[in-house]
């Protein structure tokens, strides 16, 4: 790795293994195999749409670690893996159910103890941080162990410490810790972060903010000094502030195949295209575009298999651009 | 089989097979295998709720034979199986072919001179019947042949006499038998029936029914001597009779995958809430909370591959109980 | 080949790939094979309907080529096939991803220089057309090569010498050829067109005609001696003229699995009831008939996966001539 | 059917599912589907081989019965079918289980009182019949019903009345008669039989042949007055007479796939090369050709799943007339 | 669980991933699904050929909890199931990639912390041992926890009190523990046990055992009071000692599909056969049949996919009494 | 691209699409897709094995150009793709149809007018491959186009010049040219070459040698100034040439599920060991080493499908530094 990276990420990747639909996973004979993690998913779609990209990690030095690190270099990611050579060291795995109305999708976590739980500020490339415009982690890190929620602290300030941006997603997961612990974490990371991307659930939850979007909005990028805050509020689209003022993304009409993914995959697309017109030095309407950009990308990722979004920037900028078409084209 | 069971069934399980959506059969080069009967799904989706279950039929000593055995095994249904060794014992297979608006599903039997259809009284165990709780048969059984439909006619009348519920499902198949054949059939076995299910559409065409849901439910009840008169009307939902009081049970909505054993669902999930209310000593008012159970496992059902639908009590408890929930759990 | 074809159709036919549905191209570990062309696809949903029908082509003399001869007879069309035993022949190829909001489907073509390109007159089997009660090319055709440009133009006006009538649907193909070039290639043919099929856009695009649909199929109608003209428009139905009376039909709602074929179901469904209708001496009336049998035909190709809809009569008949049934027969 | 045909058979053809290498009936999730029976095996080879080839048959109108008809077109075969309107008219079924040592492939049967069981001469094209050059029919088709016992020698007799030469494979199958009923029957028939496939193992049991091979061929033709009789050995290869005179042919090492439908395989290569052979006025030793081609056809079969072997003339003349290639040729 | 059983088992049962032969878990992108653990597999065999058998174990209340109930009820195994609500509650996983020389299959097992490490005696219904004819563990059970290795002390020792015959399988692994931990585990687990299995390379490595076959089963059956002891030794088959008489039974040959679960099946086959010849009174050389039963089992298990064997008693008979048969039975 | 690499390559790549075992294209359903193409090949396995690998080459910017990307980069090879913008570009395609004896393995290219055979000196990044330890080509890439083999001229020219070794697999194929046309390139190019692989028959072939192996190699060796010549023979091994020394390696024994790639990982193999053992200043024992490295890799290829080996150097290593083991480890 000798470029300065885009966007440099760190986090952990599980295995995904899901039933095909319509099976459930108590009479499953076969799963199928994906792989997914915030980060990394971050990581997988921004390479796609033109960024250097990066993943830190640590991993088994197994078949299953490899199978990872085969996913996410298939597209490009950058990786600095730590090899875990313990007996114990594993990869966690979720199984993943889709469901359909009235059941949801359901997700099974068998991902406690990982190898990536033990990973230290003292193991990774910090050269890779300090150089990269971008540093994003998302909430789910912190959760994992209270060695990640130091080592993610510690990479956020040295990320900021050297003029690289900091891009934080609350990604509450009640099923790795409670909101007061989640909101310690948040409230200690917070004042390493340049830009925040949170679900409205969990601002409300997790940062005890429950007004109108717009003011939660102001109210966080003023509290913890934010440079974009980015509230996500499901179909009611995004709510977002940068340098003091507030735009609305509505979201694009998506037939779901596969929602997992589909958040990262906004990030992806914003981090992307607020890079792109960084590098024209662009004016604040950017953002504007960031956030469409997020958003079409995000649609695209409900039409598809799997945590990571297989897309181009031409098909992004289809759906962003333009009308979306009817009919086959050929 | 020591324990008295809660429900026990009797009737014709066959081999569903089935080509993937948008394959026509005459096309196909792969079946799907799955394992379907009316009276089997209902102990399949009882035993899963909590009861225990038991079924009763006849089936060649072949693989075929035990690929049934062994489904419903797993579903943990007592089985009593009566194994014909005879050259020419066979089991009722039926293909499935899922189809779309303006092709509906379609089913072609091929179940003639199936095993079961030479089940006689004599041979199944008496004592399984008579210790029950309650006594499910559906109107398919007595419509597969002339011995079946003695052998039905006995059961119920035993299982009464011994205390044991018996509870009728109408099931109307146009491909066994016509109406005047099913209404005879009906009227000498419904005096033994005390909790009859019925299609609104059966009711009309083989007894002769076609007032308002009401009118029917009540005229059902006094003609027969019925304790419960369940009236299953579609997307309209459910009216049923209890000790004289009229409930109505609309349908939750659900996005089908596979709605074959549909109403097995809401009939396993009715007589189990049933049971277990009963055994609470609860008042009528129970009648409401077990149409509500059987219409939440019938909308799970609709989500699910296969005749059976594979449920735990908490799932249907939190369609009945809860608003369906948007978005992933994790 | 002893008896006269109803129908004879001449064309290229393709092996269709297409990944999983929610699969990339880039990510796909498997493709499903199909084979289409709009003239077999024709050929092969009249055959069904009950049609003698047959198609000309020129295929390389390998497993490919043979692929493709096995997917048509297994249809019953008759074959005239120029087995091309030149190492460059190749046959035609086109992935296919099915995409769904706000992906489109998409289509990619690796069809330059299959060896139906180079098929001359000289080659085939002028008999077959001669005796055909109809000879069927689509606009693709002549948009493959010039060789086949003055083959179809030949074909047509040797159809209509000796009686055979001769159908023709526009079918525009941006990725073939631009509009100018079909602009003139469609004028140089219609001369020597009795039916004529045409999307509203390809009309719009390639004929100049941007007028009411009545107006469109008076206009082209009278421009071109046509006795029928189709107007397809989508969503909207069709609109036709034929002996100098216009006819509406609207689409049969159907949940598509699988749009490619569904124009070609049209013109298959719609010439065999053209046919058939005529053999009974019927009047212009029938025409109403024919073009609802197309639409009805098409609705069910809708729902079947491939480029040929696999469908019998009676299938055509119960969309035409009842509403679409709920729930299962059985 | 304007042409005669070279070879016409008759006879059931069934479906066949069959569950994945090393997954049992009994756990089975998924059967793949193909289409097989002796009489329409060898019309298959032989239609690929380069004959005009027939077969006759009654089958159910239904997808299941269309299933057949689809697989048969494939290969080019002319069909004649009784169409069986009859609401109990089924297609034969067999579940083919493959196995491998110590466990044997197994079959289980699932034909009775399938539609062709009631087939007649009086429903079937006596001219597609005496016009062909032979009629073949299996041990099979007799042992189904006696009304197919009586259809059979009536077939047999009028064809070699029209001078149709007649083809008999004794194909014992104890699942369906035993061997006095089958004894009796091949003596009814053999009268009228020219040419005469049998296993040895059947000989032996059914026709009280247990002498030497070449004893064996003698014997059954002086006795039964035959043009050609071959006797099947397995592994041992073939003896044949024809015309007095001997002959031996070695079978050709395969890797076995899928090892149903090798015999039929070997018909269909061996009528085919002796047809051909015969056009061109060949002598004795044209026996051995045709030998030799029904062997090379049985090795390629076993390399290819179903009963029917897909290949070209090109590939038997490859097996016949060369070494096997080791490697890949490219 | 009323009934007392013929053998009781204990121990983990795992979830096993595998990719398709030839694909690499690297590169897999789906898993077949099977359940696998010694006890289980013992319990599954054994069922099936006509033992009541039951497995007790402890796994989370989670659908891959219910995945593992599912497989073993289907082959009507009692279960006694502890069900674990602790969120870290979690079951043993494997990974199988079968090989093919020069790679072996491998295995990589994800299974530390699982919930049945948990499990203690007073958990478990102590009656289902006490009343069993044997209760079955094997050396994988106290490798995997101390609390486990307790755990089975105990049981082995109330079930010897209780007169149930105790059988004890060493399988040996070095994924789990070391040489030094298992032979001091095994040293006092042995005086409880009454029938000990074992390898041949175990025996040598954890019991310091390295003489001639005959000479190690007379050292054990002496040193540890054992009343029966079997060596297993790969393709050198098996040599037992019973009641002070030496065995030697060979393997019958079988074609391996997948090798996991032979020895299981082998112990499955040889247990029941020995009870069931117990039961008839039978004289020392029923342990010669049982010694086949168990090598018949085992040679049908490599030709099945899986862990568990799924076979009829006829099946092993066929093995074990006749010449394996070529060719199909039809 | 920064790093300097350790073997560059270029060349085509294809996709190749091939039907499930014992099915025939002309039948077939689906395809698997793999990805393969020689020097590729070499690359990913190189990579796998511990070297920086690059590969060069042109592909269409479409789906079908990202599809080999894709695969490429999941295997860490660096790529320099000049992506094709045309119309009419297109990516080579090969089906591959596995067989079995009588029938070999058979290919059927669709590879006529690839991108790549355009590609031009001009366009690569020449920089890469004059920094890069070695750069690898095939005889398949001159074979292509007339553009490619100047292309291939002048890297092999520039790399030598450069001080980077050259390495050239003659490849004939059959399919692309003919014997003097690969005579007169072969000789054009070999001047430039400083390791040469060759198989047997196509030093025969083009080369017109037709001695023993030793004289051969040594032949060449002194004709064309080669540092190595490794002459490779199939079953009976390589044998090879370096600094005037003859080495002979044999094959390991190998399961072969799919022997696509073979060469190209002996090859991979090969080269990496002796770059590795060049970087420790080795003697010429490392050829013998490097050998057993190739002849290793090469055998694990065997047990894998598709073109490309996955392997780690591991397992490579197990393969030739001890014997193969039989059974499980675990």
């Amino acid at each position: 790795m000798d470029t300065a990276l885009d966007i440099v990420t760190i986090g952990e990747t599980m295995l995904r293994l899901s039933p095909p639909p319509g099976v459930r996973i108590t009479q499953a004979n076969e799963f199928d195999v994906h792989v997914g993690g915030a980060e990394s998913n971050v990581a997988a779609v921004a390479s796609q749409l033109g960024c250097q990209t990066g993943w830190i990690s640590k991993l088994p030095a197994s078949p299953l670690g490899r199978r990872i690190t085969t996913a996410l270099q298939s597209y490009d990611v950058e990786l600095d893996i730590i090899w875990d050579h313990d007996d114990d060291g594993r990869v966690g795995t979720y199984y993943f159910e889709p469901g359909g109305k009235p059941r949801g999708d359901t997700v099974q976590y068998d991902r406690a103890g990982s190898s990536v739980t033990t990973l230290t500020t003292a193991e990774i490339s910090l050269e890779m941080i300090k150089s990269a415009s971008i540093c994003y982690v998302s909430g789910i890190t912190p959760a994992l162990s209270e060695t990640l929620q130091t080592t993610v602290e510690t990479v956020l300030q040295i990320a900021q410490s050297a003029g690289t941006k900091t891009a934080f997603d609350l990604n509450y997961r009640s099923k790795l810790w409670n909101t007061t612990m989640a909101k310690n974490a948040y409230q200690s990371l917070l004042p390493d972060v340049d830009i925040l991307i949170g679900a409205e659930r969990d601002v409300n939850t997790c940062l005890d903010r429950s007004a109108d979007p717009e003011s939660i909005v102001r109210d966080l990028a003023s509290t913890f000094n934010l440079e974009t805050v980015i509230l996500t509020r499901g179909k009611n689209g995004v709510v977002a502030l940068s340098n003091d003022t507030v735009f609305e993304q509505p979201v694009y009409d998506a037939k779901t195949i596969d929602a997992v993914g589909t958040g990262d995959a906004f990030v992806g697309g914003f981090l992307t295209q607020k890079l792109n017109d960084g590098h024209n030095g662009t004016t604040c309407s950017s953002i504007e575009h960031a956030l469409a950009t997020g958003a079409a990308t995000a649609a695209l990722k409900r039409t598809i298999k799997g945590d990571i979004a297989a897309i181009t920037p031409a098909e992004v900028a289809a759906v962003r651009d333009t009308d979306t078409t009817e009919g086959i084209s050929r």
